[in-house]
C-alpha cells in the first residue's frame, strides 16, 4: 500500500489542507490509535480532547482546531472520512472462485457472468442471477429467486423461494429473507398456518444485517426498497414496507402490514406495531414503542412512544415521582388542616 | 391453476355466498392488489374503507356489506381464509430428492420412508428421524435427536444433540434448538461453565421461527408444547416450559426456569423473567416486562408490566407528569401564602 | 456410568456430609425429577418447599435444612452444583473426526493437532487455528482468521475474515463474529458504506451465543475481553469494548463505540446507546436503556435507566399516577374554595 498525499486527498473529497499536503497517507485510523502515516477524523464533539494527544499525521475536520497533526478541511468530514476509506482501504474482496464444484447449482438456474459460488452455497431450480454476484458457504438461495447485479450473500444466509432481490445488496451471514410470515388463523383453540403466498422484495443498494429476520407477505410482498440499510438482528413482520433511505439499527421489530416512509431514522430496539403508517423523515429514539400513525417529520421516543421533546420532560419528570407523592400527601394534610381551621 | 367457484368455496368454509356463486376463483390477494377472479377478505376494520375501491371478485366477510364484490358471508372470515387458502395455493411443495449423495447422514442414523435431506444437510449419528421430513441445506440434526414425522427444517436450522422433536414441527431458517442453557457458576470473579446435560423437547404442531434460540436446560427438558407458535427471533432460556398453543411473536424472550400455561399470546419483544409462573390465557402487550407470578386470564402491559387496564390509564397520566409538577409546586405556593394569611 | 459416592463428592468440592456418605450417586439432576441414586442443588430460596418432596439421594446446601435426603453442605452450593455435573457428566463429547474430506480447508490454511472439521465445516485462506479446535459443519472460518485451542465453532456459526479468537473460545449456532459494523455515511439522502476494516477480537474462555451479532470495528477492533460469557441473540455494535468477566445475557444490545469496565452484569434485552462508558461491576436490570456514562459499582433499572433503587420508587409510584392526577384536581378545587372563602 503505497498511500496517497494529504493535496490527493483532499482533492479527492474536494477539502483544503492546512499543513503539509505532500506527506504520504497510508491508512485511516481512530484519534486514539492512529500513528504517521495515518489520517484520522474527527466529527463527534466527544471526542474534541483527543485532538491534543493524537499521533495521526492528518486529521479531517470540518474547521481549523488546534492540534499538531496536518488538517484536511472539508464541510461533511465523516462523508470525506468514507471517501478516503474507501480510496485507500476499498472494500472487502472477495475471493475469484467461479462456480466451486462443491457449491450446489441447480441445473435450471441462471447465473450470470463473474459469479462466485464458493463451496456449499446452494442455488436452487428456477433461480435468476445477475452478474458479479458472491455466494458465500452456506448460502441458499432458493427456487425461483431473482437477484439483480453485484449482490454479496454472505456465509449460511437464507433466501426463501421466490424472494426478489434488486441491485448491488448484501445480505449478511445467517440473515434470513422470505422465511414463512407470522400468520395463522384460530379456530377453536388451535392454530392453524396460512400458506404464506407472497414474497420479500430487496429494492437495490438495500443492506441486511447478520441474522436478520424478513417475513415473508402473506399476500403480495414484504418490501425493503432502495437504499435501506437494515442492521443486525433486525425483524420486519409479514407484508411490511419499509421506505427508501431509511436506516434501522439493529435489533428493531417491525410488525406486519405497517409501512414506513422514506428516510426514517429507528434506534435500536424500537418496536412497531402491525397495520400503521409512519411518514417520511420520522426519528424514533432507541427502545421506543410506536403503536399509532405517524406523521411526516416527526420525533418520537418512549414506550409508548410521545413526541421527543415532550417525551423528554415527561422522562425527567418521571424521577420525581416518588417526591410528587410525597408532596401530593402533605398538600392534602396541611389543606385538611387549614380546612378545619377554616371550619372552626 | 383453474381455481373454484365461489359457491365450491363457501361449502368448503361453510359460508354463504351473496353474488353469483359461479364464479370462478382463481387465487386470495388483498383488498388492495386483488383482481378478477380473486377473492379477499375483511377482518380488520381499518380496512374497510378499501371494501369500495377493491377491484375483487369475492370478499370474505362476516357480515353484508357495501361492495361491487360478490360476498363470501361466514362466522369467521379469517379462518376461512385461511381454508381457501389451503385450498387454492396449498402450503410450501418440497422438491422430492430423497438423501441427496451430497447430503451427511451418519450410518447409525434412522430415517422415516419419504424423507428429503438436501445437499449440506446433516443428519448426525444416533438420530432416528420420522417419515416424511425435509432437511433443507445446511440443516443439522445432531447426534440421538429424535424426531416424528413431516417435519421441515429449514436451511442452516440446527437441532443440537439429544434433543427431542415431535410430529408436523416446523423450524425455520438460521433457528438454534438445544444450544447450551446460559448457566455459569461464578467463583472468585471467574464464570465456570455449567455442562447442560438437558434437552430441549418440541412437541407435536410447534413451529419455530428464524433466527430463534431455545436452549437446552440444565438439568430436565426446555418444553414447548403442542400447537405452540414461536415467531421469528425469540429467545428461550433453559428449563422454560411454554404450554400449548400459545403464540409467542418475534423477538420474544422468557428467561430460564419459567413456565406459561396455555393459549397465553406474547406481544413482540416481550421479556420475561425467570423462575416464574405464567398461568393459562394470559395476554401481554408488545415491550412488556414481566417479573411476578400472573393468574390465568390476566392482560398485561408495560415495563414494568401492570394489569393492562391500569396500565393503559398509566401511561396515559403519564403524559401529563410534567403539567402535574408544575400544579403541585403552584398547590404548594398558594397554600403556604394561605396558610400564612390564616396565621395572620 | 458408575458414579461416585456422596463422600467422593464432598471431597471433590471441599463439603461435608450429613448422612450415608458411603451412597452411590451417578447423576444430577432437579429437586423435582431427581430420584435414587442422583444428587440435587437448593440455591433459589424459592424451591425450599421442594425438599419436602424431593425423592433425591443427597441435595447440595449452604446449611443443614430439614429434608429426607442426605445432605452435602458447602459454602457455594451453586459451584459445588457446577463442579460435580462436571465431575458426573462431563462437558460435550465432539466426535473424533480430523479433518473430514468433505470439509473445505483452504491449503494456506494452518490447522493445530487434534482440530476436528467436519463435513461442509470452511476454514479459508490464511486461517491459522491453534490444536483441539472443533468446527461443526457448516461453520465458517473468513480468510486470515487467527484462532487459539480448544475453541469449539458450532453449527453454522459464522466468523469473518481477519478476526482474532482467543483460547477455549465457544461460538453456538448460527453466531456472526465479524459482520461489518453498521457505518453509513449520509449524503444528499444516501447512505455510502463506510468499508469496516477493523476486527473483532474475543479473548481467551469467552463464550458466544446462538445467533449472536458481533459487528467488525470501523477502524481498530471490537474487543471482548476475556472471560465474559455473552448469552443467545445479543447485538454488539462496532468498536464496542466489554471488559473481562462480564454477563451479557440474551438479546441484549451494546451500541458501537461503548466500553463496559470488568464484571458487568446486563439483564435480558438491556440496550445500551454508542460512545459511552459504562465502568467496573454496573449491574444493569433487564430492558434498561441506557444513555450516559456511568460509573463503578452503580445499579441501574429502567428505561431511560435510574439508579436502580430510585428506580424501584419511581416505578412504584407509577402506578398511583392515576390517582395522583386525581388528587392534585381535587386540591386545586379543594384549595380554590378554600381562597375563595378567605377572599370573602
Amino acid at each position: 500500500m503505497q498511500g496517497k498525499s494529504l493535496k490527493e486527498l483532499a482533492e479527492h473529497v474536494g477539502g483544503e489542507v492546512r499543513g503539509d499536503g505532500g506527506m504520504m497517507i497510508k491508512a485511516v485510523s481512530t484519534l486514539q490509535e492512529a500513528g504517521a502515516g495515518e489520517i484520522t477524523f474527527l466529527t463527534n464533539k466527544k471526542y474534541e480532547p483527543l485532538l491534543k494527544t493524537t499521533k495521526a499525521s492528518a486529521v479531517i475536520v470540518a474547521k481549523p482546531v488546534e492540534t499538531d497533526a496536518a488538517l484536511l478541511i472539508t464541510e461533511d468530514p465523516y462523508y470525506a472520512f468514507m471517501q478516503i476509506v474507501v480510496l485507500l482501504h476499498g472494500h472487502r474482496k472477495h475471493k475469484k472462485v467461479g462456480v466451486s464444484e462443491r457449491s450446489s447449482v441447480a441445473k435450471t438456474a441462471k447465473l450470470g457472468a463473474n459469479c462466485n459460488v464458493y463451496d456449499f452455497a446452494v442455488i436452487s431450480d428456477g433461480a435468476q442471477i445477475g452478474k458479479n454476484c458472491c455466494f458465500y458457504p452456506g448460502a441458499f438461495v432458493g427456487p425461483d429467486v431473482k437477484m439483480g447485479d453485484d449482490c454479496i450473500v454472505y456465509p449460511n444466509a437464507v433466501i426463501y423461494d421466490g424472494c426478489e432481490i434488486g441491485d448491488r445488496v448484501i445480505i449478511h451471514a445467517n440473515a434470513a429473507v422470505g422465511e414463512d410470515g407470522y400468520g395463522f388463523a384460530t379456530y377453536k383453540g388451535e392454530h392453524h398456518k396460512i400458506p404464506q403466498i407472497g414474497r420479500v422484495v430487496l429494492e437495490d443498494d438495500v443492506e441486511i444485517g447478520a441474522c436478520c429476520t424478513i417475513e415473508r407477505a402473506t399476500l403480495g410482498d414484504t418490501i425493503i426498497c432502495k437504499g435501506t440499510k437494515v442492521g443486525d438482528m433486525v425483524a420486519i413482520g409479514h407484508g411490511a414496507k419499509i421506505g427508501p433511505h431509511c436506516l434501522l439499527v439493529p435489533q428493531v421489530g417491525i410488525s406486519g402490514s405497517t409501512t414506513l416512509g422514506h428516510h426514517c431514522v429507528l434506534g435500536g430496539q424500537v418496536g412497531i406495531v402491525g397495520h400503521i403508517k409512519i411518514g417520511n423523515m420520522v426519528t424514533i429514539g432507541a427502545q421506543s414503542g410506536v403503536a399509532h400513525d405517524t406523521p411526516d417529520g416527526t420525533a418520537l421516543f418512549g414506550s409508548p412512544a410521545l413526541e421527543a421533546n415532550k417525551a423528554k420532560r415527561v422522562y425527567a419528570s418521571m424521577q420525581h415521582l416518588p417526591e410528587m407523592r410525597k408532596s401530593i400527601r402533605e398538600l392534602e394534610k396541611r389543606l385538611g388542616e387549614l380546612e378545619k381551621a377554616d371550619d372552626d
